[in-house]
């Protein structure tokens, strides 16, 4: 039994705000139930040096969460003077999983740096910051396409949409929440595109390690869990 | 005439939404009109140094702002690596004025962390910021007291709020969002308690000087705006 | 009774000494009583990136304590690895105010940094840094006009100098020193030109709140007392 | 073709070479071809905070490259005054990864931390450094138990091992080197126990997007690897 | 011809001026010709952790350099937010040179620590800094005495002075002032205690390297200089 | 009697591995005795800002431990966020003792980085560093001259060696170990050419002040020992 009585193979309730910032060129505040990361895309000319004259564009990320969107307060990077490792690793999960859909030669020499900060936390924030992370970046490329920037269909090339699954009390589930996540034997997220590809793949036993049956049965869940995100998505782009 | 068409001694629209966050012990999203604050009140056990064994507590406050809080994109401070001089300056001030209307003694070897997150900001995200969080800091007071750690009646003595005044285009106005404050020749802070008492104030020339009459108009503008901020601080809390 | 038996009104003895640096453009030790500031100016060719080509120059100031400037010896902020928010702070302050009185315009792509450097405190530094700097910056144009660099009377529009009154043991009373100032009920500090515009004001209670007739009363009490210092500084130049 | 003339599911010549260390209690040269990485495992009374009093043990890993590891040099880490995202990615995994073959309670209030510093890298620093490490930390653990401070196999439950596989010209190929790394489409990193059970899977579309079943391939391919390594990490310590 | 129409074996004025700072328990304003550095001892309770409960004490020292104290105003280390090799070199060498004649036994667990902040710089900032660092730590052990802390002929065991030496122009010369020490070719740091010991010597080859022969001439010169300035030193506290 | 049972003027077996990395242009592992460093030169076309269009060169050294190499696992640099000052002490020392014998004319605008990391530490790694960090330099100027980028024997003008002397147990003893070098009264580094000039002297009483015949005593011994070190880098150049 979940603690949340929910079913094995079922998410908690997902949904898309959109538009929620007044200046960004995408803005999408997602909620994966008590979990909720405000995304905004943010355009820029300038791209990294690396870039520089290559005639192709970067998509980054940032992630951050307020000092209190946990059960007891986390110092506030800001104020530590850096980022912990957990965030770095998570923002180039995320960056790494919306370039998977983007032809950043398509988009040529700008940047979009996609910013999400958790609200509120409850597990998954990494899951749910990849899919409202699509959604901020879709609308960004939207508000390029209506001032004749870009072609959105040429530099979006697919949905991109991200799970956790895990193996809690014996028993494979899918969208770990913090009670979950935090007694989970293992804990594993899917990066899935909206074609079923998968784009990342990280699995981690925290306790005794798990099987390729295992690791099988956590991919499946996570396939039919992303592909509903991506339909989800799409109704909330219609 | 304002920007906004709004009158001179005419406030933005002012709105206070409390338990916004599912974990900390008070919390409340102030608006100013487009300007958003997420204040979150956390109690913790440990007090600073300076006071271990004194019996007294404490009230301290931390200021962010999402990158794109703004119209362009800033540097995320934990990236940076430190929290820049407006940032500090902001945070002592939130925390000075909430203090203000504590009476440490009362509260017990406790310190209350009160963060102010700018969700979007248009000007004023400080006054915003202190008004927001005594709301914040009440709650919090409030879910101690309803665990009899405190009375809330002794520890908090009352209330504080805080409105921009400033002069622009040659006349005194109130609550000045940013189209205002990016050009007023003059800007100023007022803290305010529920009693009409001063607890700060900050003007600045930002073209030529002011003078005493000119000081003394804004400081007027402002005590009806606080009363009213104190008003509607009332209505939430009810 | 004020602790150094000064009458309400009386500020410490003020003095300035021009040229106490081989190196810098224009220099000053200023000194309030026992509150030793000294002042540099540097006169610099680059410019701040958001000025460049702007053909507007840049007045700035930095603060520092050397450790043992007060009566316990400070950590020192270099070791540290940061400026504390209260340097920063100040350092923001005096240089708003030099600013006040500059045309940046007819100064051109230039930059000047006023380093205010305390050498011994007891209370007031801030405010002795401001007027001190102001000797150390016309002395640096002193500097720049002998060279046909600009015309001095353009650049510099008026005398700016700051002085903090406060109420202690009930009084009002102007240029605390340190014994005063940790012990003032409100604690206010006010940059004034030498037309007697008002730059900036900062007052902030430390116990209650203040009123308006208070704030009226030091701000009274500053109008003298700056206007007091800029006749210092018109002899000291002369 | 691979570029080093392997065939798919060749690693290449792996080899530890022990006692590498006047100082460590345990150490460990580990070479996978050209990948030369140092692993020394420390034994420190201390453990990290939150386990004090617990009657756990700890054990961490670092990670670092001498800045010519590489084939352009790279800004040293201690130079640039942080460690970079992919350092604290990898030293994280390896440590996890370390930590899934341990009973922390029978280690006992103490702290192991495993050093892998990369002396020469040519792809796969990571896998190595797991690989390594355990050999390092299996000898700490025979130095500990020298001394009757604890039972090996008490302590230590299995072996850890780890090799990536990638897909690599269209191919599944084993333990890339860096010049199939830098060029693959698919890049995954596999930790695997003695007994066959997975500890840890990271895996990345570079190009585009991987299906399941070529998943399935490369854990199949680690499967294999992993279980060689084993088999050689029991030469070596025999 | 030395640029300053010196002879070779010729010192600058050196004056030591005490009792210079409010607060410190030990100071001296020391000037090498327009050298001019503040040396503040500072007794603090604490010691370092590994001296705990050791029954010994510490003497320290930390350098700084006003940002204007050169020709060319310096980035101030508390904004750049670290101090540089250089500082921390010769910071290291003071506190050095200062145990090197203090008993710390008989200091007992007590922390002086002397700053030394170069208020103008003209070339042998650190030698002045030393020399006039004894009058300060001097002067703290006396306000010790008087206290019945302790013993100061137990503490301090002798006199200890520093002077620079160097070949300039192809000629052996004494206290080089900065025209000389930008132009030498071999530059060289004695320090040296009333006894004619020998605490460190640090040479440096500018240009080409130096002879036994030319070593030796340094430190006969470094032999006579060290020796007045003892007896300056003795004149001083007399 | 010395700990290890060599006489007064025996140094440690000393040996040179060159080509020891994949990468660098020269490379050279360099053993005295247990102490162990691995020197890298990288050639880079960037030279430091001023020296930008000079037509000059530079030659620069960064030196650093791995956590381990001593008898105590040390901090890692990285970790802590910056380089200690032994550390910067250190590698100022090694790029000063190189750029001696360079030319940096003739090597023309380019920049070589000698890193000296050490492996294992029993002693006297600044000498072995730049002792090895020769080897290391000239073969990568050997690599350059095979390219015709430069003369080897127009830019390399000298050999250059290092080694420590000391007073141990009342003798003058040569490239002290770690158990001499923590028991020493007197510790000194020389750092000489091949044509026997003096590059750098560095002479450090740990105990009681030493004369003057003690540092020719010491400087003789360093004499024969760095003529020693030259005959050796002869021939593993040879």
């Amino acid at each position: 039994m979940r603690p949340s009585g929910r079913k094995t193979d079922q998410m908690r309730k997902v949904s898309f705000e959109r538009n929620v910032s007044k200046h960004a060129e995408g803005s999408c505040l997602v909620k994966f139930g008590d979990t909720h990361v405000l995304c905004t895309a943010s355009l820029e000319e300038k791209t990294p040096p690396w870039l520089r004259n290559s005639g192709k564009g970067w998509v980054t990320a940032e992630y951050g969460m307020l000092p209190r969107a946990t059960g007891d307060r986390m110092k506030r990077e800001a104020a530590a003077g850096k980022q912990g490792g957990r965030t770095q690793e998570i923002q180039r999960l995320i960056g790494r999983s919306l370039r998977a859909v983007i032809d950043l030669e398509a988009l040529g020499e700008k940047q979009i740096t996609v910013d999400c900060d958790v609200i509120q936390a409850d597990g998954g924030t990494r899951t749910a910051a990849i899919t409202g992370g699509w959604i901020a970046l879709h609308d960004c490329l939207k508000w390029m396409e209506a001032r004749n920037m870009i072609k959105l269909e040429r530099v979006l090339k697919d949905h991109v949409a991200a799970i956790s699954c895990g193996i809690f009390a014996g028993q494979s589930v899918i969208d770990l929440d913090y009670l979950e996540d935090s007694a989970a034997e293992t804990d594993a997220n899917f990066v899935m595109t909206g074609s079923g590809g998968i784009v990342e793949v990280q699995g981690t036993a925290e306790g005794k390690p798990f099987t390729r049956d295992e690791l099988l049965g956590l991919l499946d869940l996570a396939a039919a869990g992303t592909a509903e995100l991506v339909a989800l998505q799409k109704q909330a782009i219609a």
